[in-house]
């Protein structure tokens, strides 16, 4: 049993965090904590958990636990890892603090960083990517939910040297903007629909474009075309009147002769094996990946315009964020990767 | 390892114990079928399922199994569990074909009984009032969501002999009526709501009346108050824009002198270590029990009326079907009754 | 053309208010006003207007209007009704101020009331009980949604005095509680159902309580019963996961022998030749009255109990808040009633 | 006053146009038929009309009709249509069966072209693009919700000759795909998000390309870029948890240098004076055009990738469909366009 904390206890990411970790039966946890709700029950925050225990101060979490969950606004968590990590303490961190060089970070979030020498530290916890850095990590960055599906949706193209550009089209339920995001009541979303952050704006870009520079620059696929320029993506997020679920639609311009049988065979083999991604048939839909730790994907050869169609589903709160932090804790702990994560969602 | 199967497995309710029985450590699933579906593999019809096994004739899951799930149309059930009981089986019914005594049946359900004589061994399925038969039964008829609620609301008035007489108003999500439930198109449901089989029509009625009259004849609680005569309920079922979630809301007449403290003190004791009901002091909402097993109960003296009211929230699908079947399950084989059932919900 | 003005715009009511009264071919819209809004274009706080008018301070609109309405919250009118009527402008007021008589107000609210004189002279604007005294008024109660639903529910079992208590179950969509309700995010409502303010404690019940004794007293309709204690009703509000509608579902205990033809005609003679009351020979439900100012109303005999149910549903916005009090606007002015007021409903 | 007859009103286009027309103060609507409910009353199949009138025979429509809305199935206007012109009527058509030149259609639509003839004589009912020809027109084809979108987004830079391609995400609400449609059952498109038709299958697709084609060759804008190949549109469309409401996004390959400043002026330009066309500062909703005739358009300049985002908002059954079919209605009269078409929608 590994002694398990969540730093950031009043948000989504932290609720979810907290019904993994408590049917995780490696883990057990030992505090929780919300400046908010310090001293209150859980079940005060939290109506759907059954449960007494009360917000604990952030220094008795951090105090008490091995590995530590920083669920925590951007800005925040570059300030607790540091004392965290000094601390003996491994940390995941769900914020954008450590997945951005330090510069590129400032510029994009308007945040100084405090703690610029850790990001060279932090491994980036997309495990379908970087599953034997996060191993031995000390402190995971873990990624978002837009930024999960668009990279595993394109990670493939990129490998091979054939993603020249997208147009990548993000569409989140609401639960995405957190428990009392701004622009989120019920009376104005509900039988609404709309874009945001476009044209250029939103910070999950420059995330996305790095990572998938990143996938070429590993090298572990033969690059079956021609060196490429830096990547440039569009990406353009829009709310959708659903709690969960985030679909994401890419047009990616590619390289070389593609039809739908080659296209289906680079992902086929990219992804063989992952415990967490699905490679459909048919086109994916986010309710099937409710509640549940997967990905679903669908590559589409587009013969009209030659280019090619990805489309990626998965739950916001599950593999694009809390899930996705357990897949990360299973793997710095040496367990089975989809130990207490469910493969399968919820339905209807 | 218990061998289970499945029959009906394309609905809700089969393809949630799918779901549940997937994850259950004591269950060796044997097999699922499915007229419509026989021989296609469960993802073409479950696309949040992951699994390529086939839907199976019936009589091959019949055969494999120790215990049988039906999940069937009501009708249908009165065929086959004779024949499972013959060949030693035993069946865990989630129609109401066993729930009723066969004559008062026949007059809601408008449906010749073909296995009345089966009526007399099947044991009614709720554990909160009937764990100790069900323990042992061979037969076991599962009840309904609204069912399930009205009975646990009020069962702790009808013990003592309190209960006179009550108003009950339900209110379900779409998924209650099944998985191409008639009237259930999204344009004419959405931003809709509606009663629907009022005036006393709707054929829960007498299995909620019958229930409360057993709670009291049992006996296992000092009657506080006068003999009743027969209990007449007045229940109103509504359709409203969600896709899980039972809420009742009962209005109690009641005999005696009650007020908020002896009422909860009388909840409270009735409930004492159940694991699946939750007393709240504050009012319940049905987001919190989603996707658990759990029903949350709150009882409120109305001064101003001198009557009780009592609001319960629980998931249609889980402690209104499934998971209640499952929870049966664990009691049948003597494992622990709550394993492999959520006691906490999905939020948001 | 009459120059009519709105004091509170930046709320649900006001809007709905602008857009009633732009399609007023009686009324010329001189001015709206917003504390939070003022000096900015109508188009800024309602993205659905299509109108480059500025909010304008309160006392120019009060100024240039000869009719105003307002739409403010409790405790406001009572300030601002009393310098609109010296300055010889007629009043319609959205609000509960002159609702209630001060010393019931008092009590239900918690505010201490103002400009207790004047509860005298409002006239409580519901037309189908109170159309002639609406005509000469100079000041107008208008009731809200869940008043007016539970009001024409009871009112023909009222007037003939054979209604002796209720369970009322108030249904309701989340503009009800405003542009920013609390607790009213999407992601906490969608998928959700709730009680709330149960027990008695809704500031409506006096109110509909008082109606229902007023119509019994006016004895414009031949008493079948005996006299009347003082009525007490029971109810119980709830919010549903969408936007706009309002169900009320009334259980109502009567006197006498009643059956349901015997019931039918008592509602059919009593809303004969109302031009926004129907009834129905099926269930109402609240998207048939989608954006219209109609109320749709069943009652229903239950034989097994003895009680009658009655369903109401409206559009809380319209009949239920800005078209009544355009239609009290119309009786003022000596217009066609249903000027400007839609009898029929968006759908799907 | 025009006697206008409506033939297949069972539809939510058919409904929608019965609201209008009823509200519209120069036409009598003489009759609507459906096959499905000849003989009963309106209200029977839609509940939100409060009218007795019956359902009538087609021929009796056509009878007494002067100008006919055809709001049948594709293959079924191009039969009728030809009826009702030989016998002196004027006609709108809601279907495809007159947008696309016969062997494009046949193509597309897999159905074979009865009245191919007609083509050349239907108007495209695009009033923004093609208003004078509707006013002389016979037969209208009246354009559908995407295609309406799509064309009024791109059409100012398709104008100039500035379009080079494009990639289009269409996000549209359940009612697009009728009132019975395929796979909309609530509790499966409730929190769910999904591309449908994905590839360039969508039959859409070749009358977008052809709409934009044919303003470039109109020539009525100067031409500032170079001639252009024959353009090919990616276009993606999804089903949203919604029942009304398209929102399009388009992301445009552009020739020549842009600017936001020079983007804005084009389309302030381009639609100057249009009475339903809106361009925003903001970006676009869908719920700003509920239940009004307006699109809401605005188009971005994306500097990070050099191309034009467009995104456009409109009520797929009002300016998607009936409220644009009543616009050319106007427009054939000889009356004020917008007349009783709302230019403002209904919020929340």
């Amino acid at each position: 049993m590994v002694r398990v904390g969540i730093l950031g206890a009043s948000g989504y990411g932290g609720a979810e965090l907290i019904r993994l970790l408590k049917g995780h039966p490696e883990v057990e946890l030992v505090g929780f904590s919300s400046r908010k709700h310090v001293g209150k029950p859980l079940e005060a925050a939290w109506p759907q958990l059954w449960d007494g225990a009360l917000f604990a101060p952030q220094e008795e979490v951090l105090e008490r636990a091995e590995v530590v969950f920083l669920a925590l606004p951007n800005g925040l968590s570059m300030e607790i890892a540091p004392l965290a990590l000094r601390e003996g303490k491994r940390v995941v961190d769900l914020s954008g603090d450590f997945r951005l060089p330090p510069e590129v970070y400032e510029a994009w979030y308007g945040i100084p960083h405090k703690s610029p020498e850790l990001y060279e530290e932090a491994v980036y916890g997309l495990p379908e990517l970087h599953r034997e850095e996060v191993r031995g990590a000390r402190l995971v960055a873990n990624p978002g939910c837009y930024v999960t599906a668009a990279t595993l949706a394109l990670a493939p193209l990129a490998a091979v040297g054939a993603l020249k550009g997208g147009f990548l089209v993000g569409l989140s339920g609401v639960s995405g903007a957190g428990r009392e995001g701004e622009g989120t009541f019920f009376a104005e979303v509900n039988e609404n629909l709309k874009p945001y952050r476009a044209g250029g704006t939103h910070r999950h870009i420059p995330e996305m474009e790095a990572n998938l520079g990143r996938v070429l620059a590993q090298g572990r696929w033969p690059r079956t075309h021609g060196p490429r320029a830096e990547l440039r993506l569009s990406f353009t997020p829009h709310l959708v009147p659903m709690t969960r679920g985030i679909l994401l639609t890419a047009e990616a311009e590619v390289e070389g002769h593609w039809d739908q049988a080659r296209l289906e065979g680079l992902y086929l083999e990219f992804y063989q094996g992952e415990p967490f991604v699905r490679l459909l048939s048919d086109l994916p839909q986010t309710k099937a990946t409710y509640a549940s730790n997967r990905v679903d994907l669908r590559p589409l050869y587009e013969a009209r315009t030659g280019r090619v169609l990805v489309f990626a589903a998965l739950d916001n709160l599950v593999k694009g964020m809390a899930g996705q932090a357990v897949q990360n804790l299973n793997l710095m702990l040496g367990l089975p990767e989809d130990l207490a994560l469910p493969k399968e969602g919820l339905w209807p």
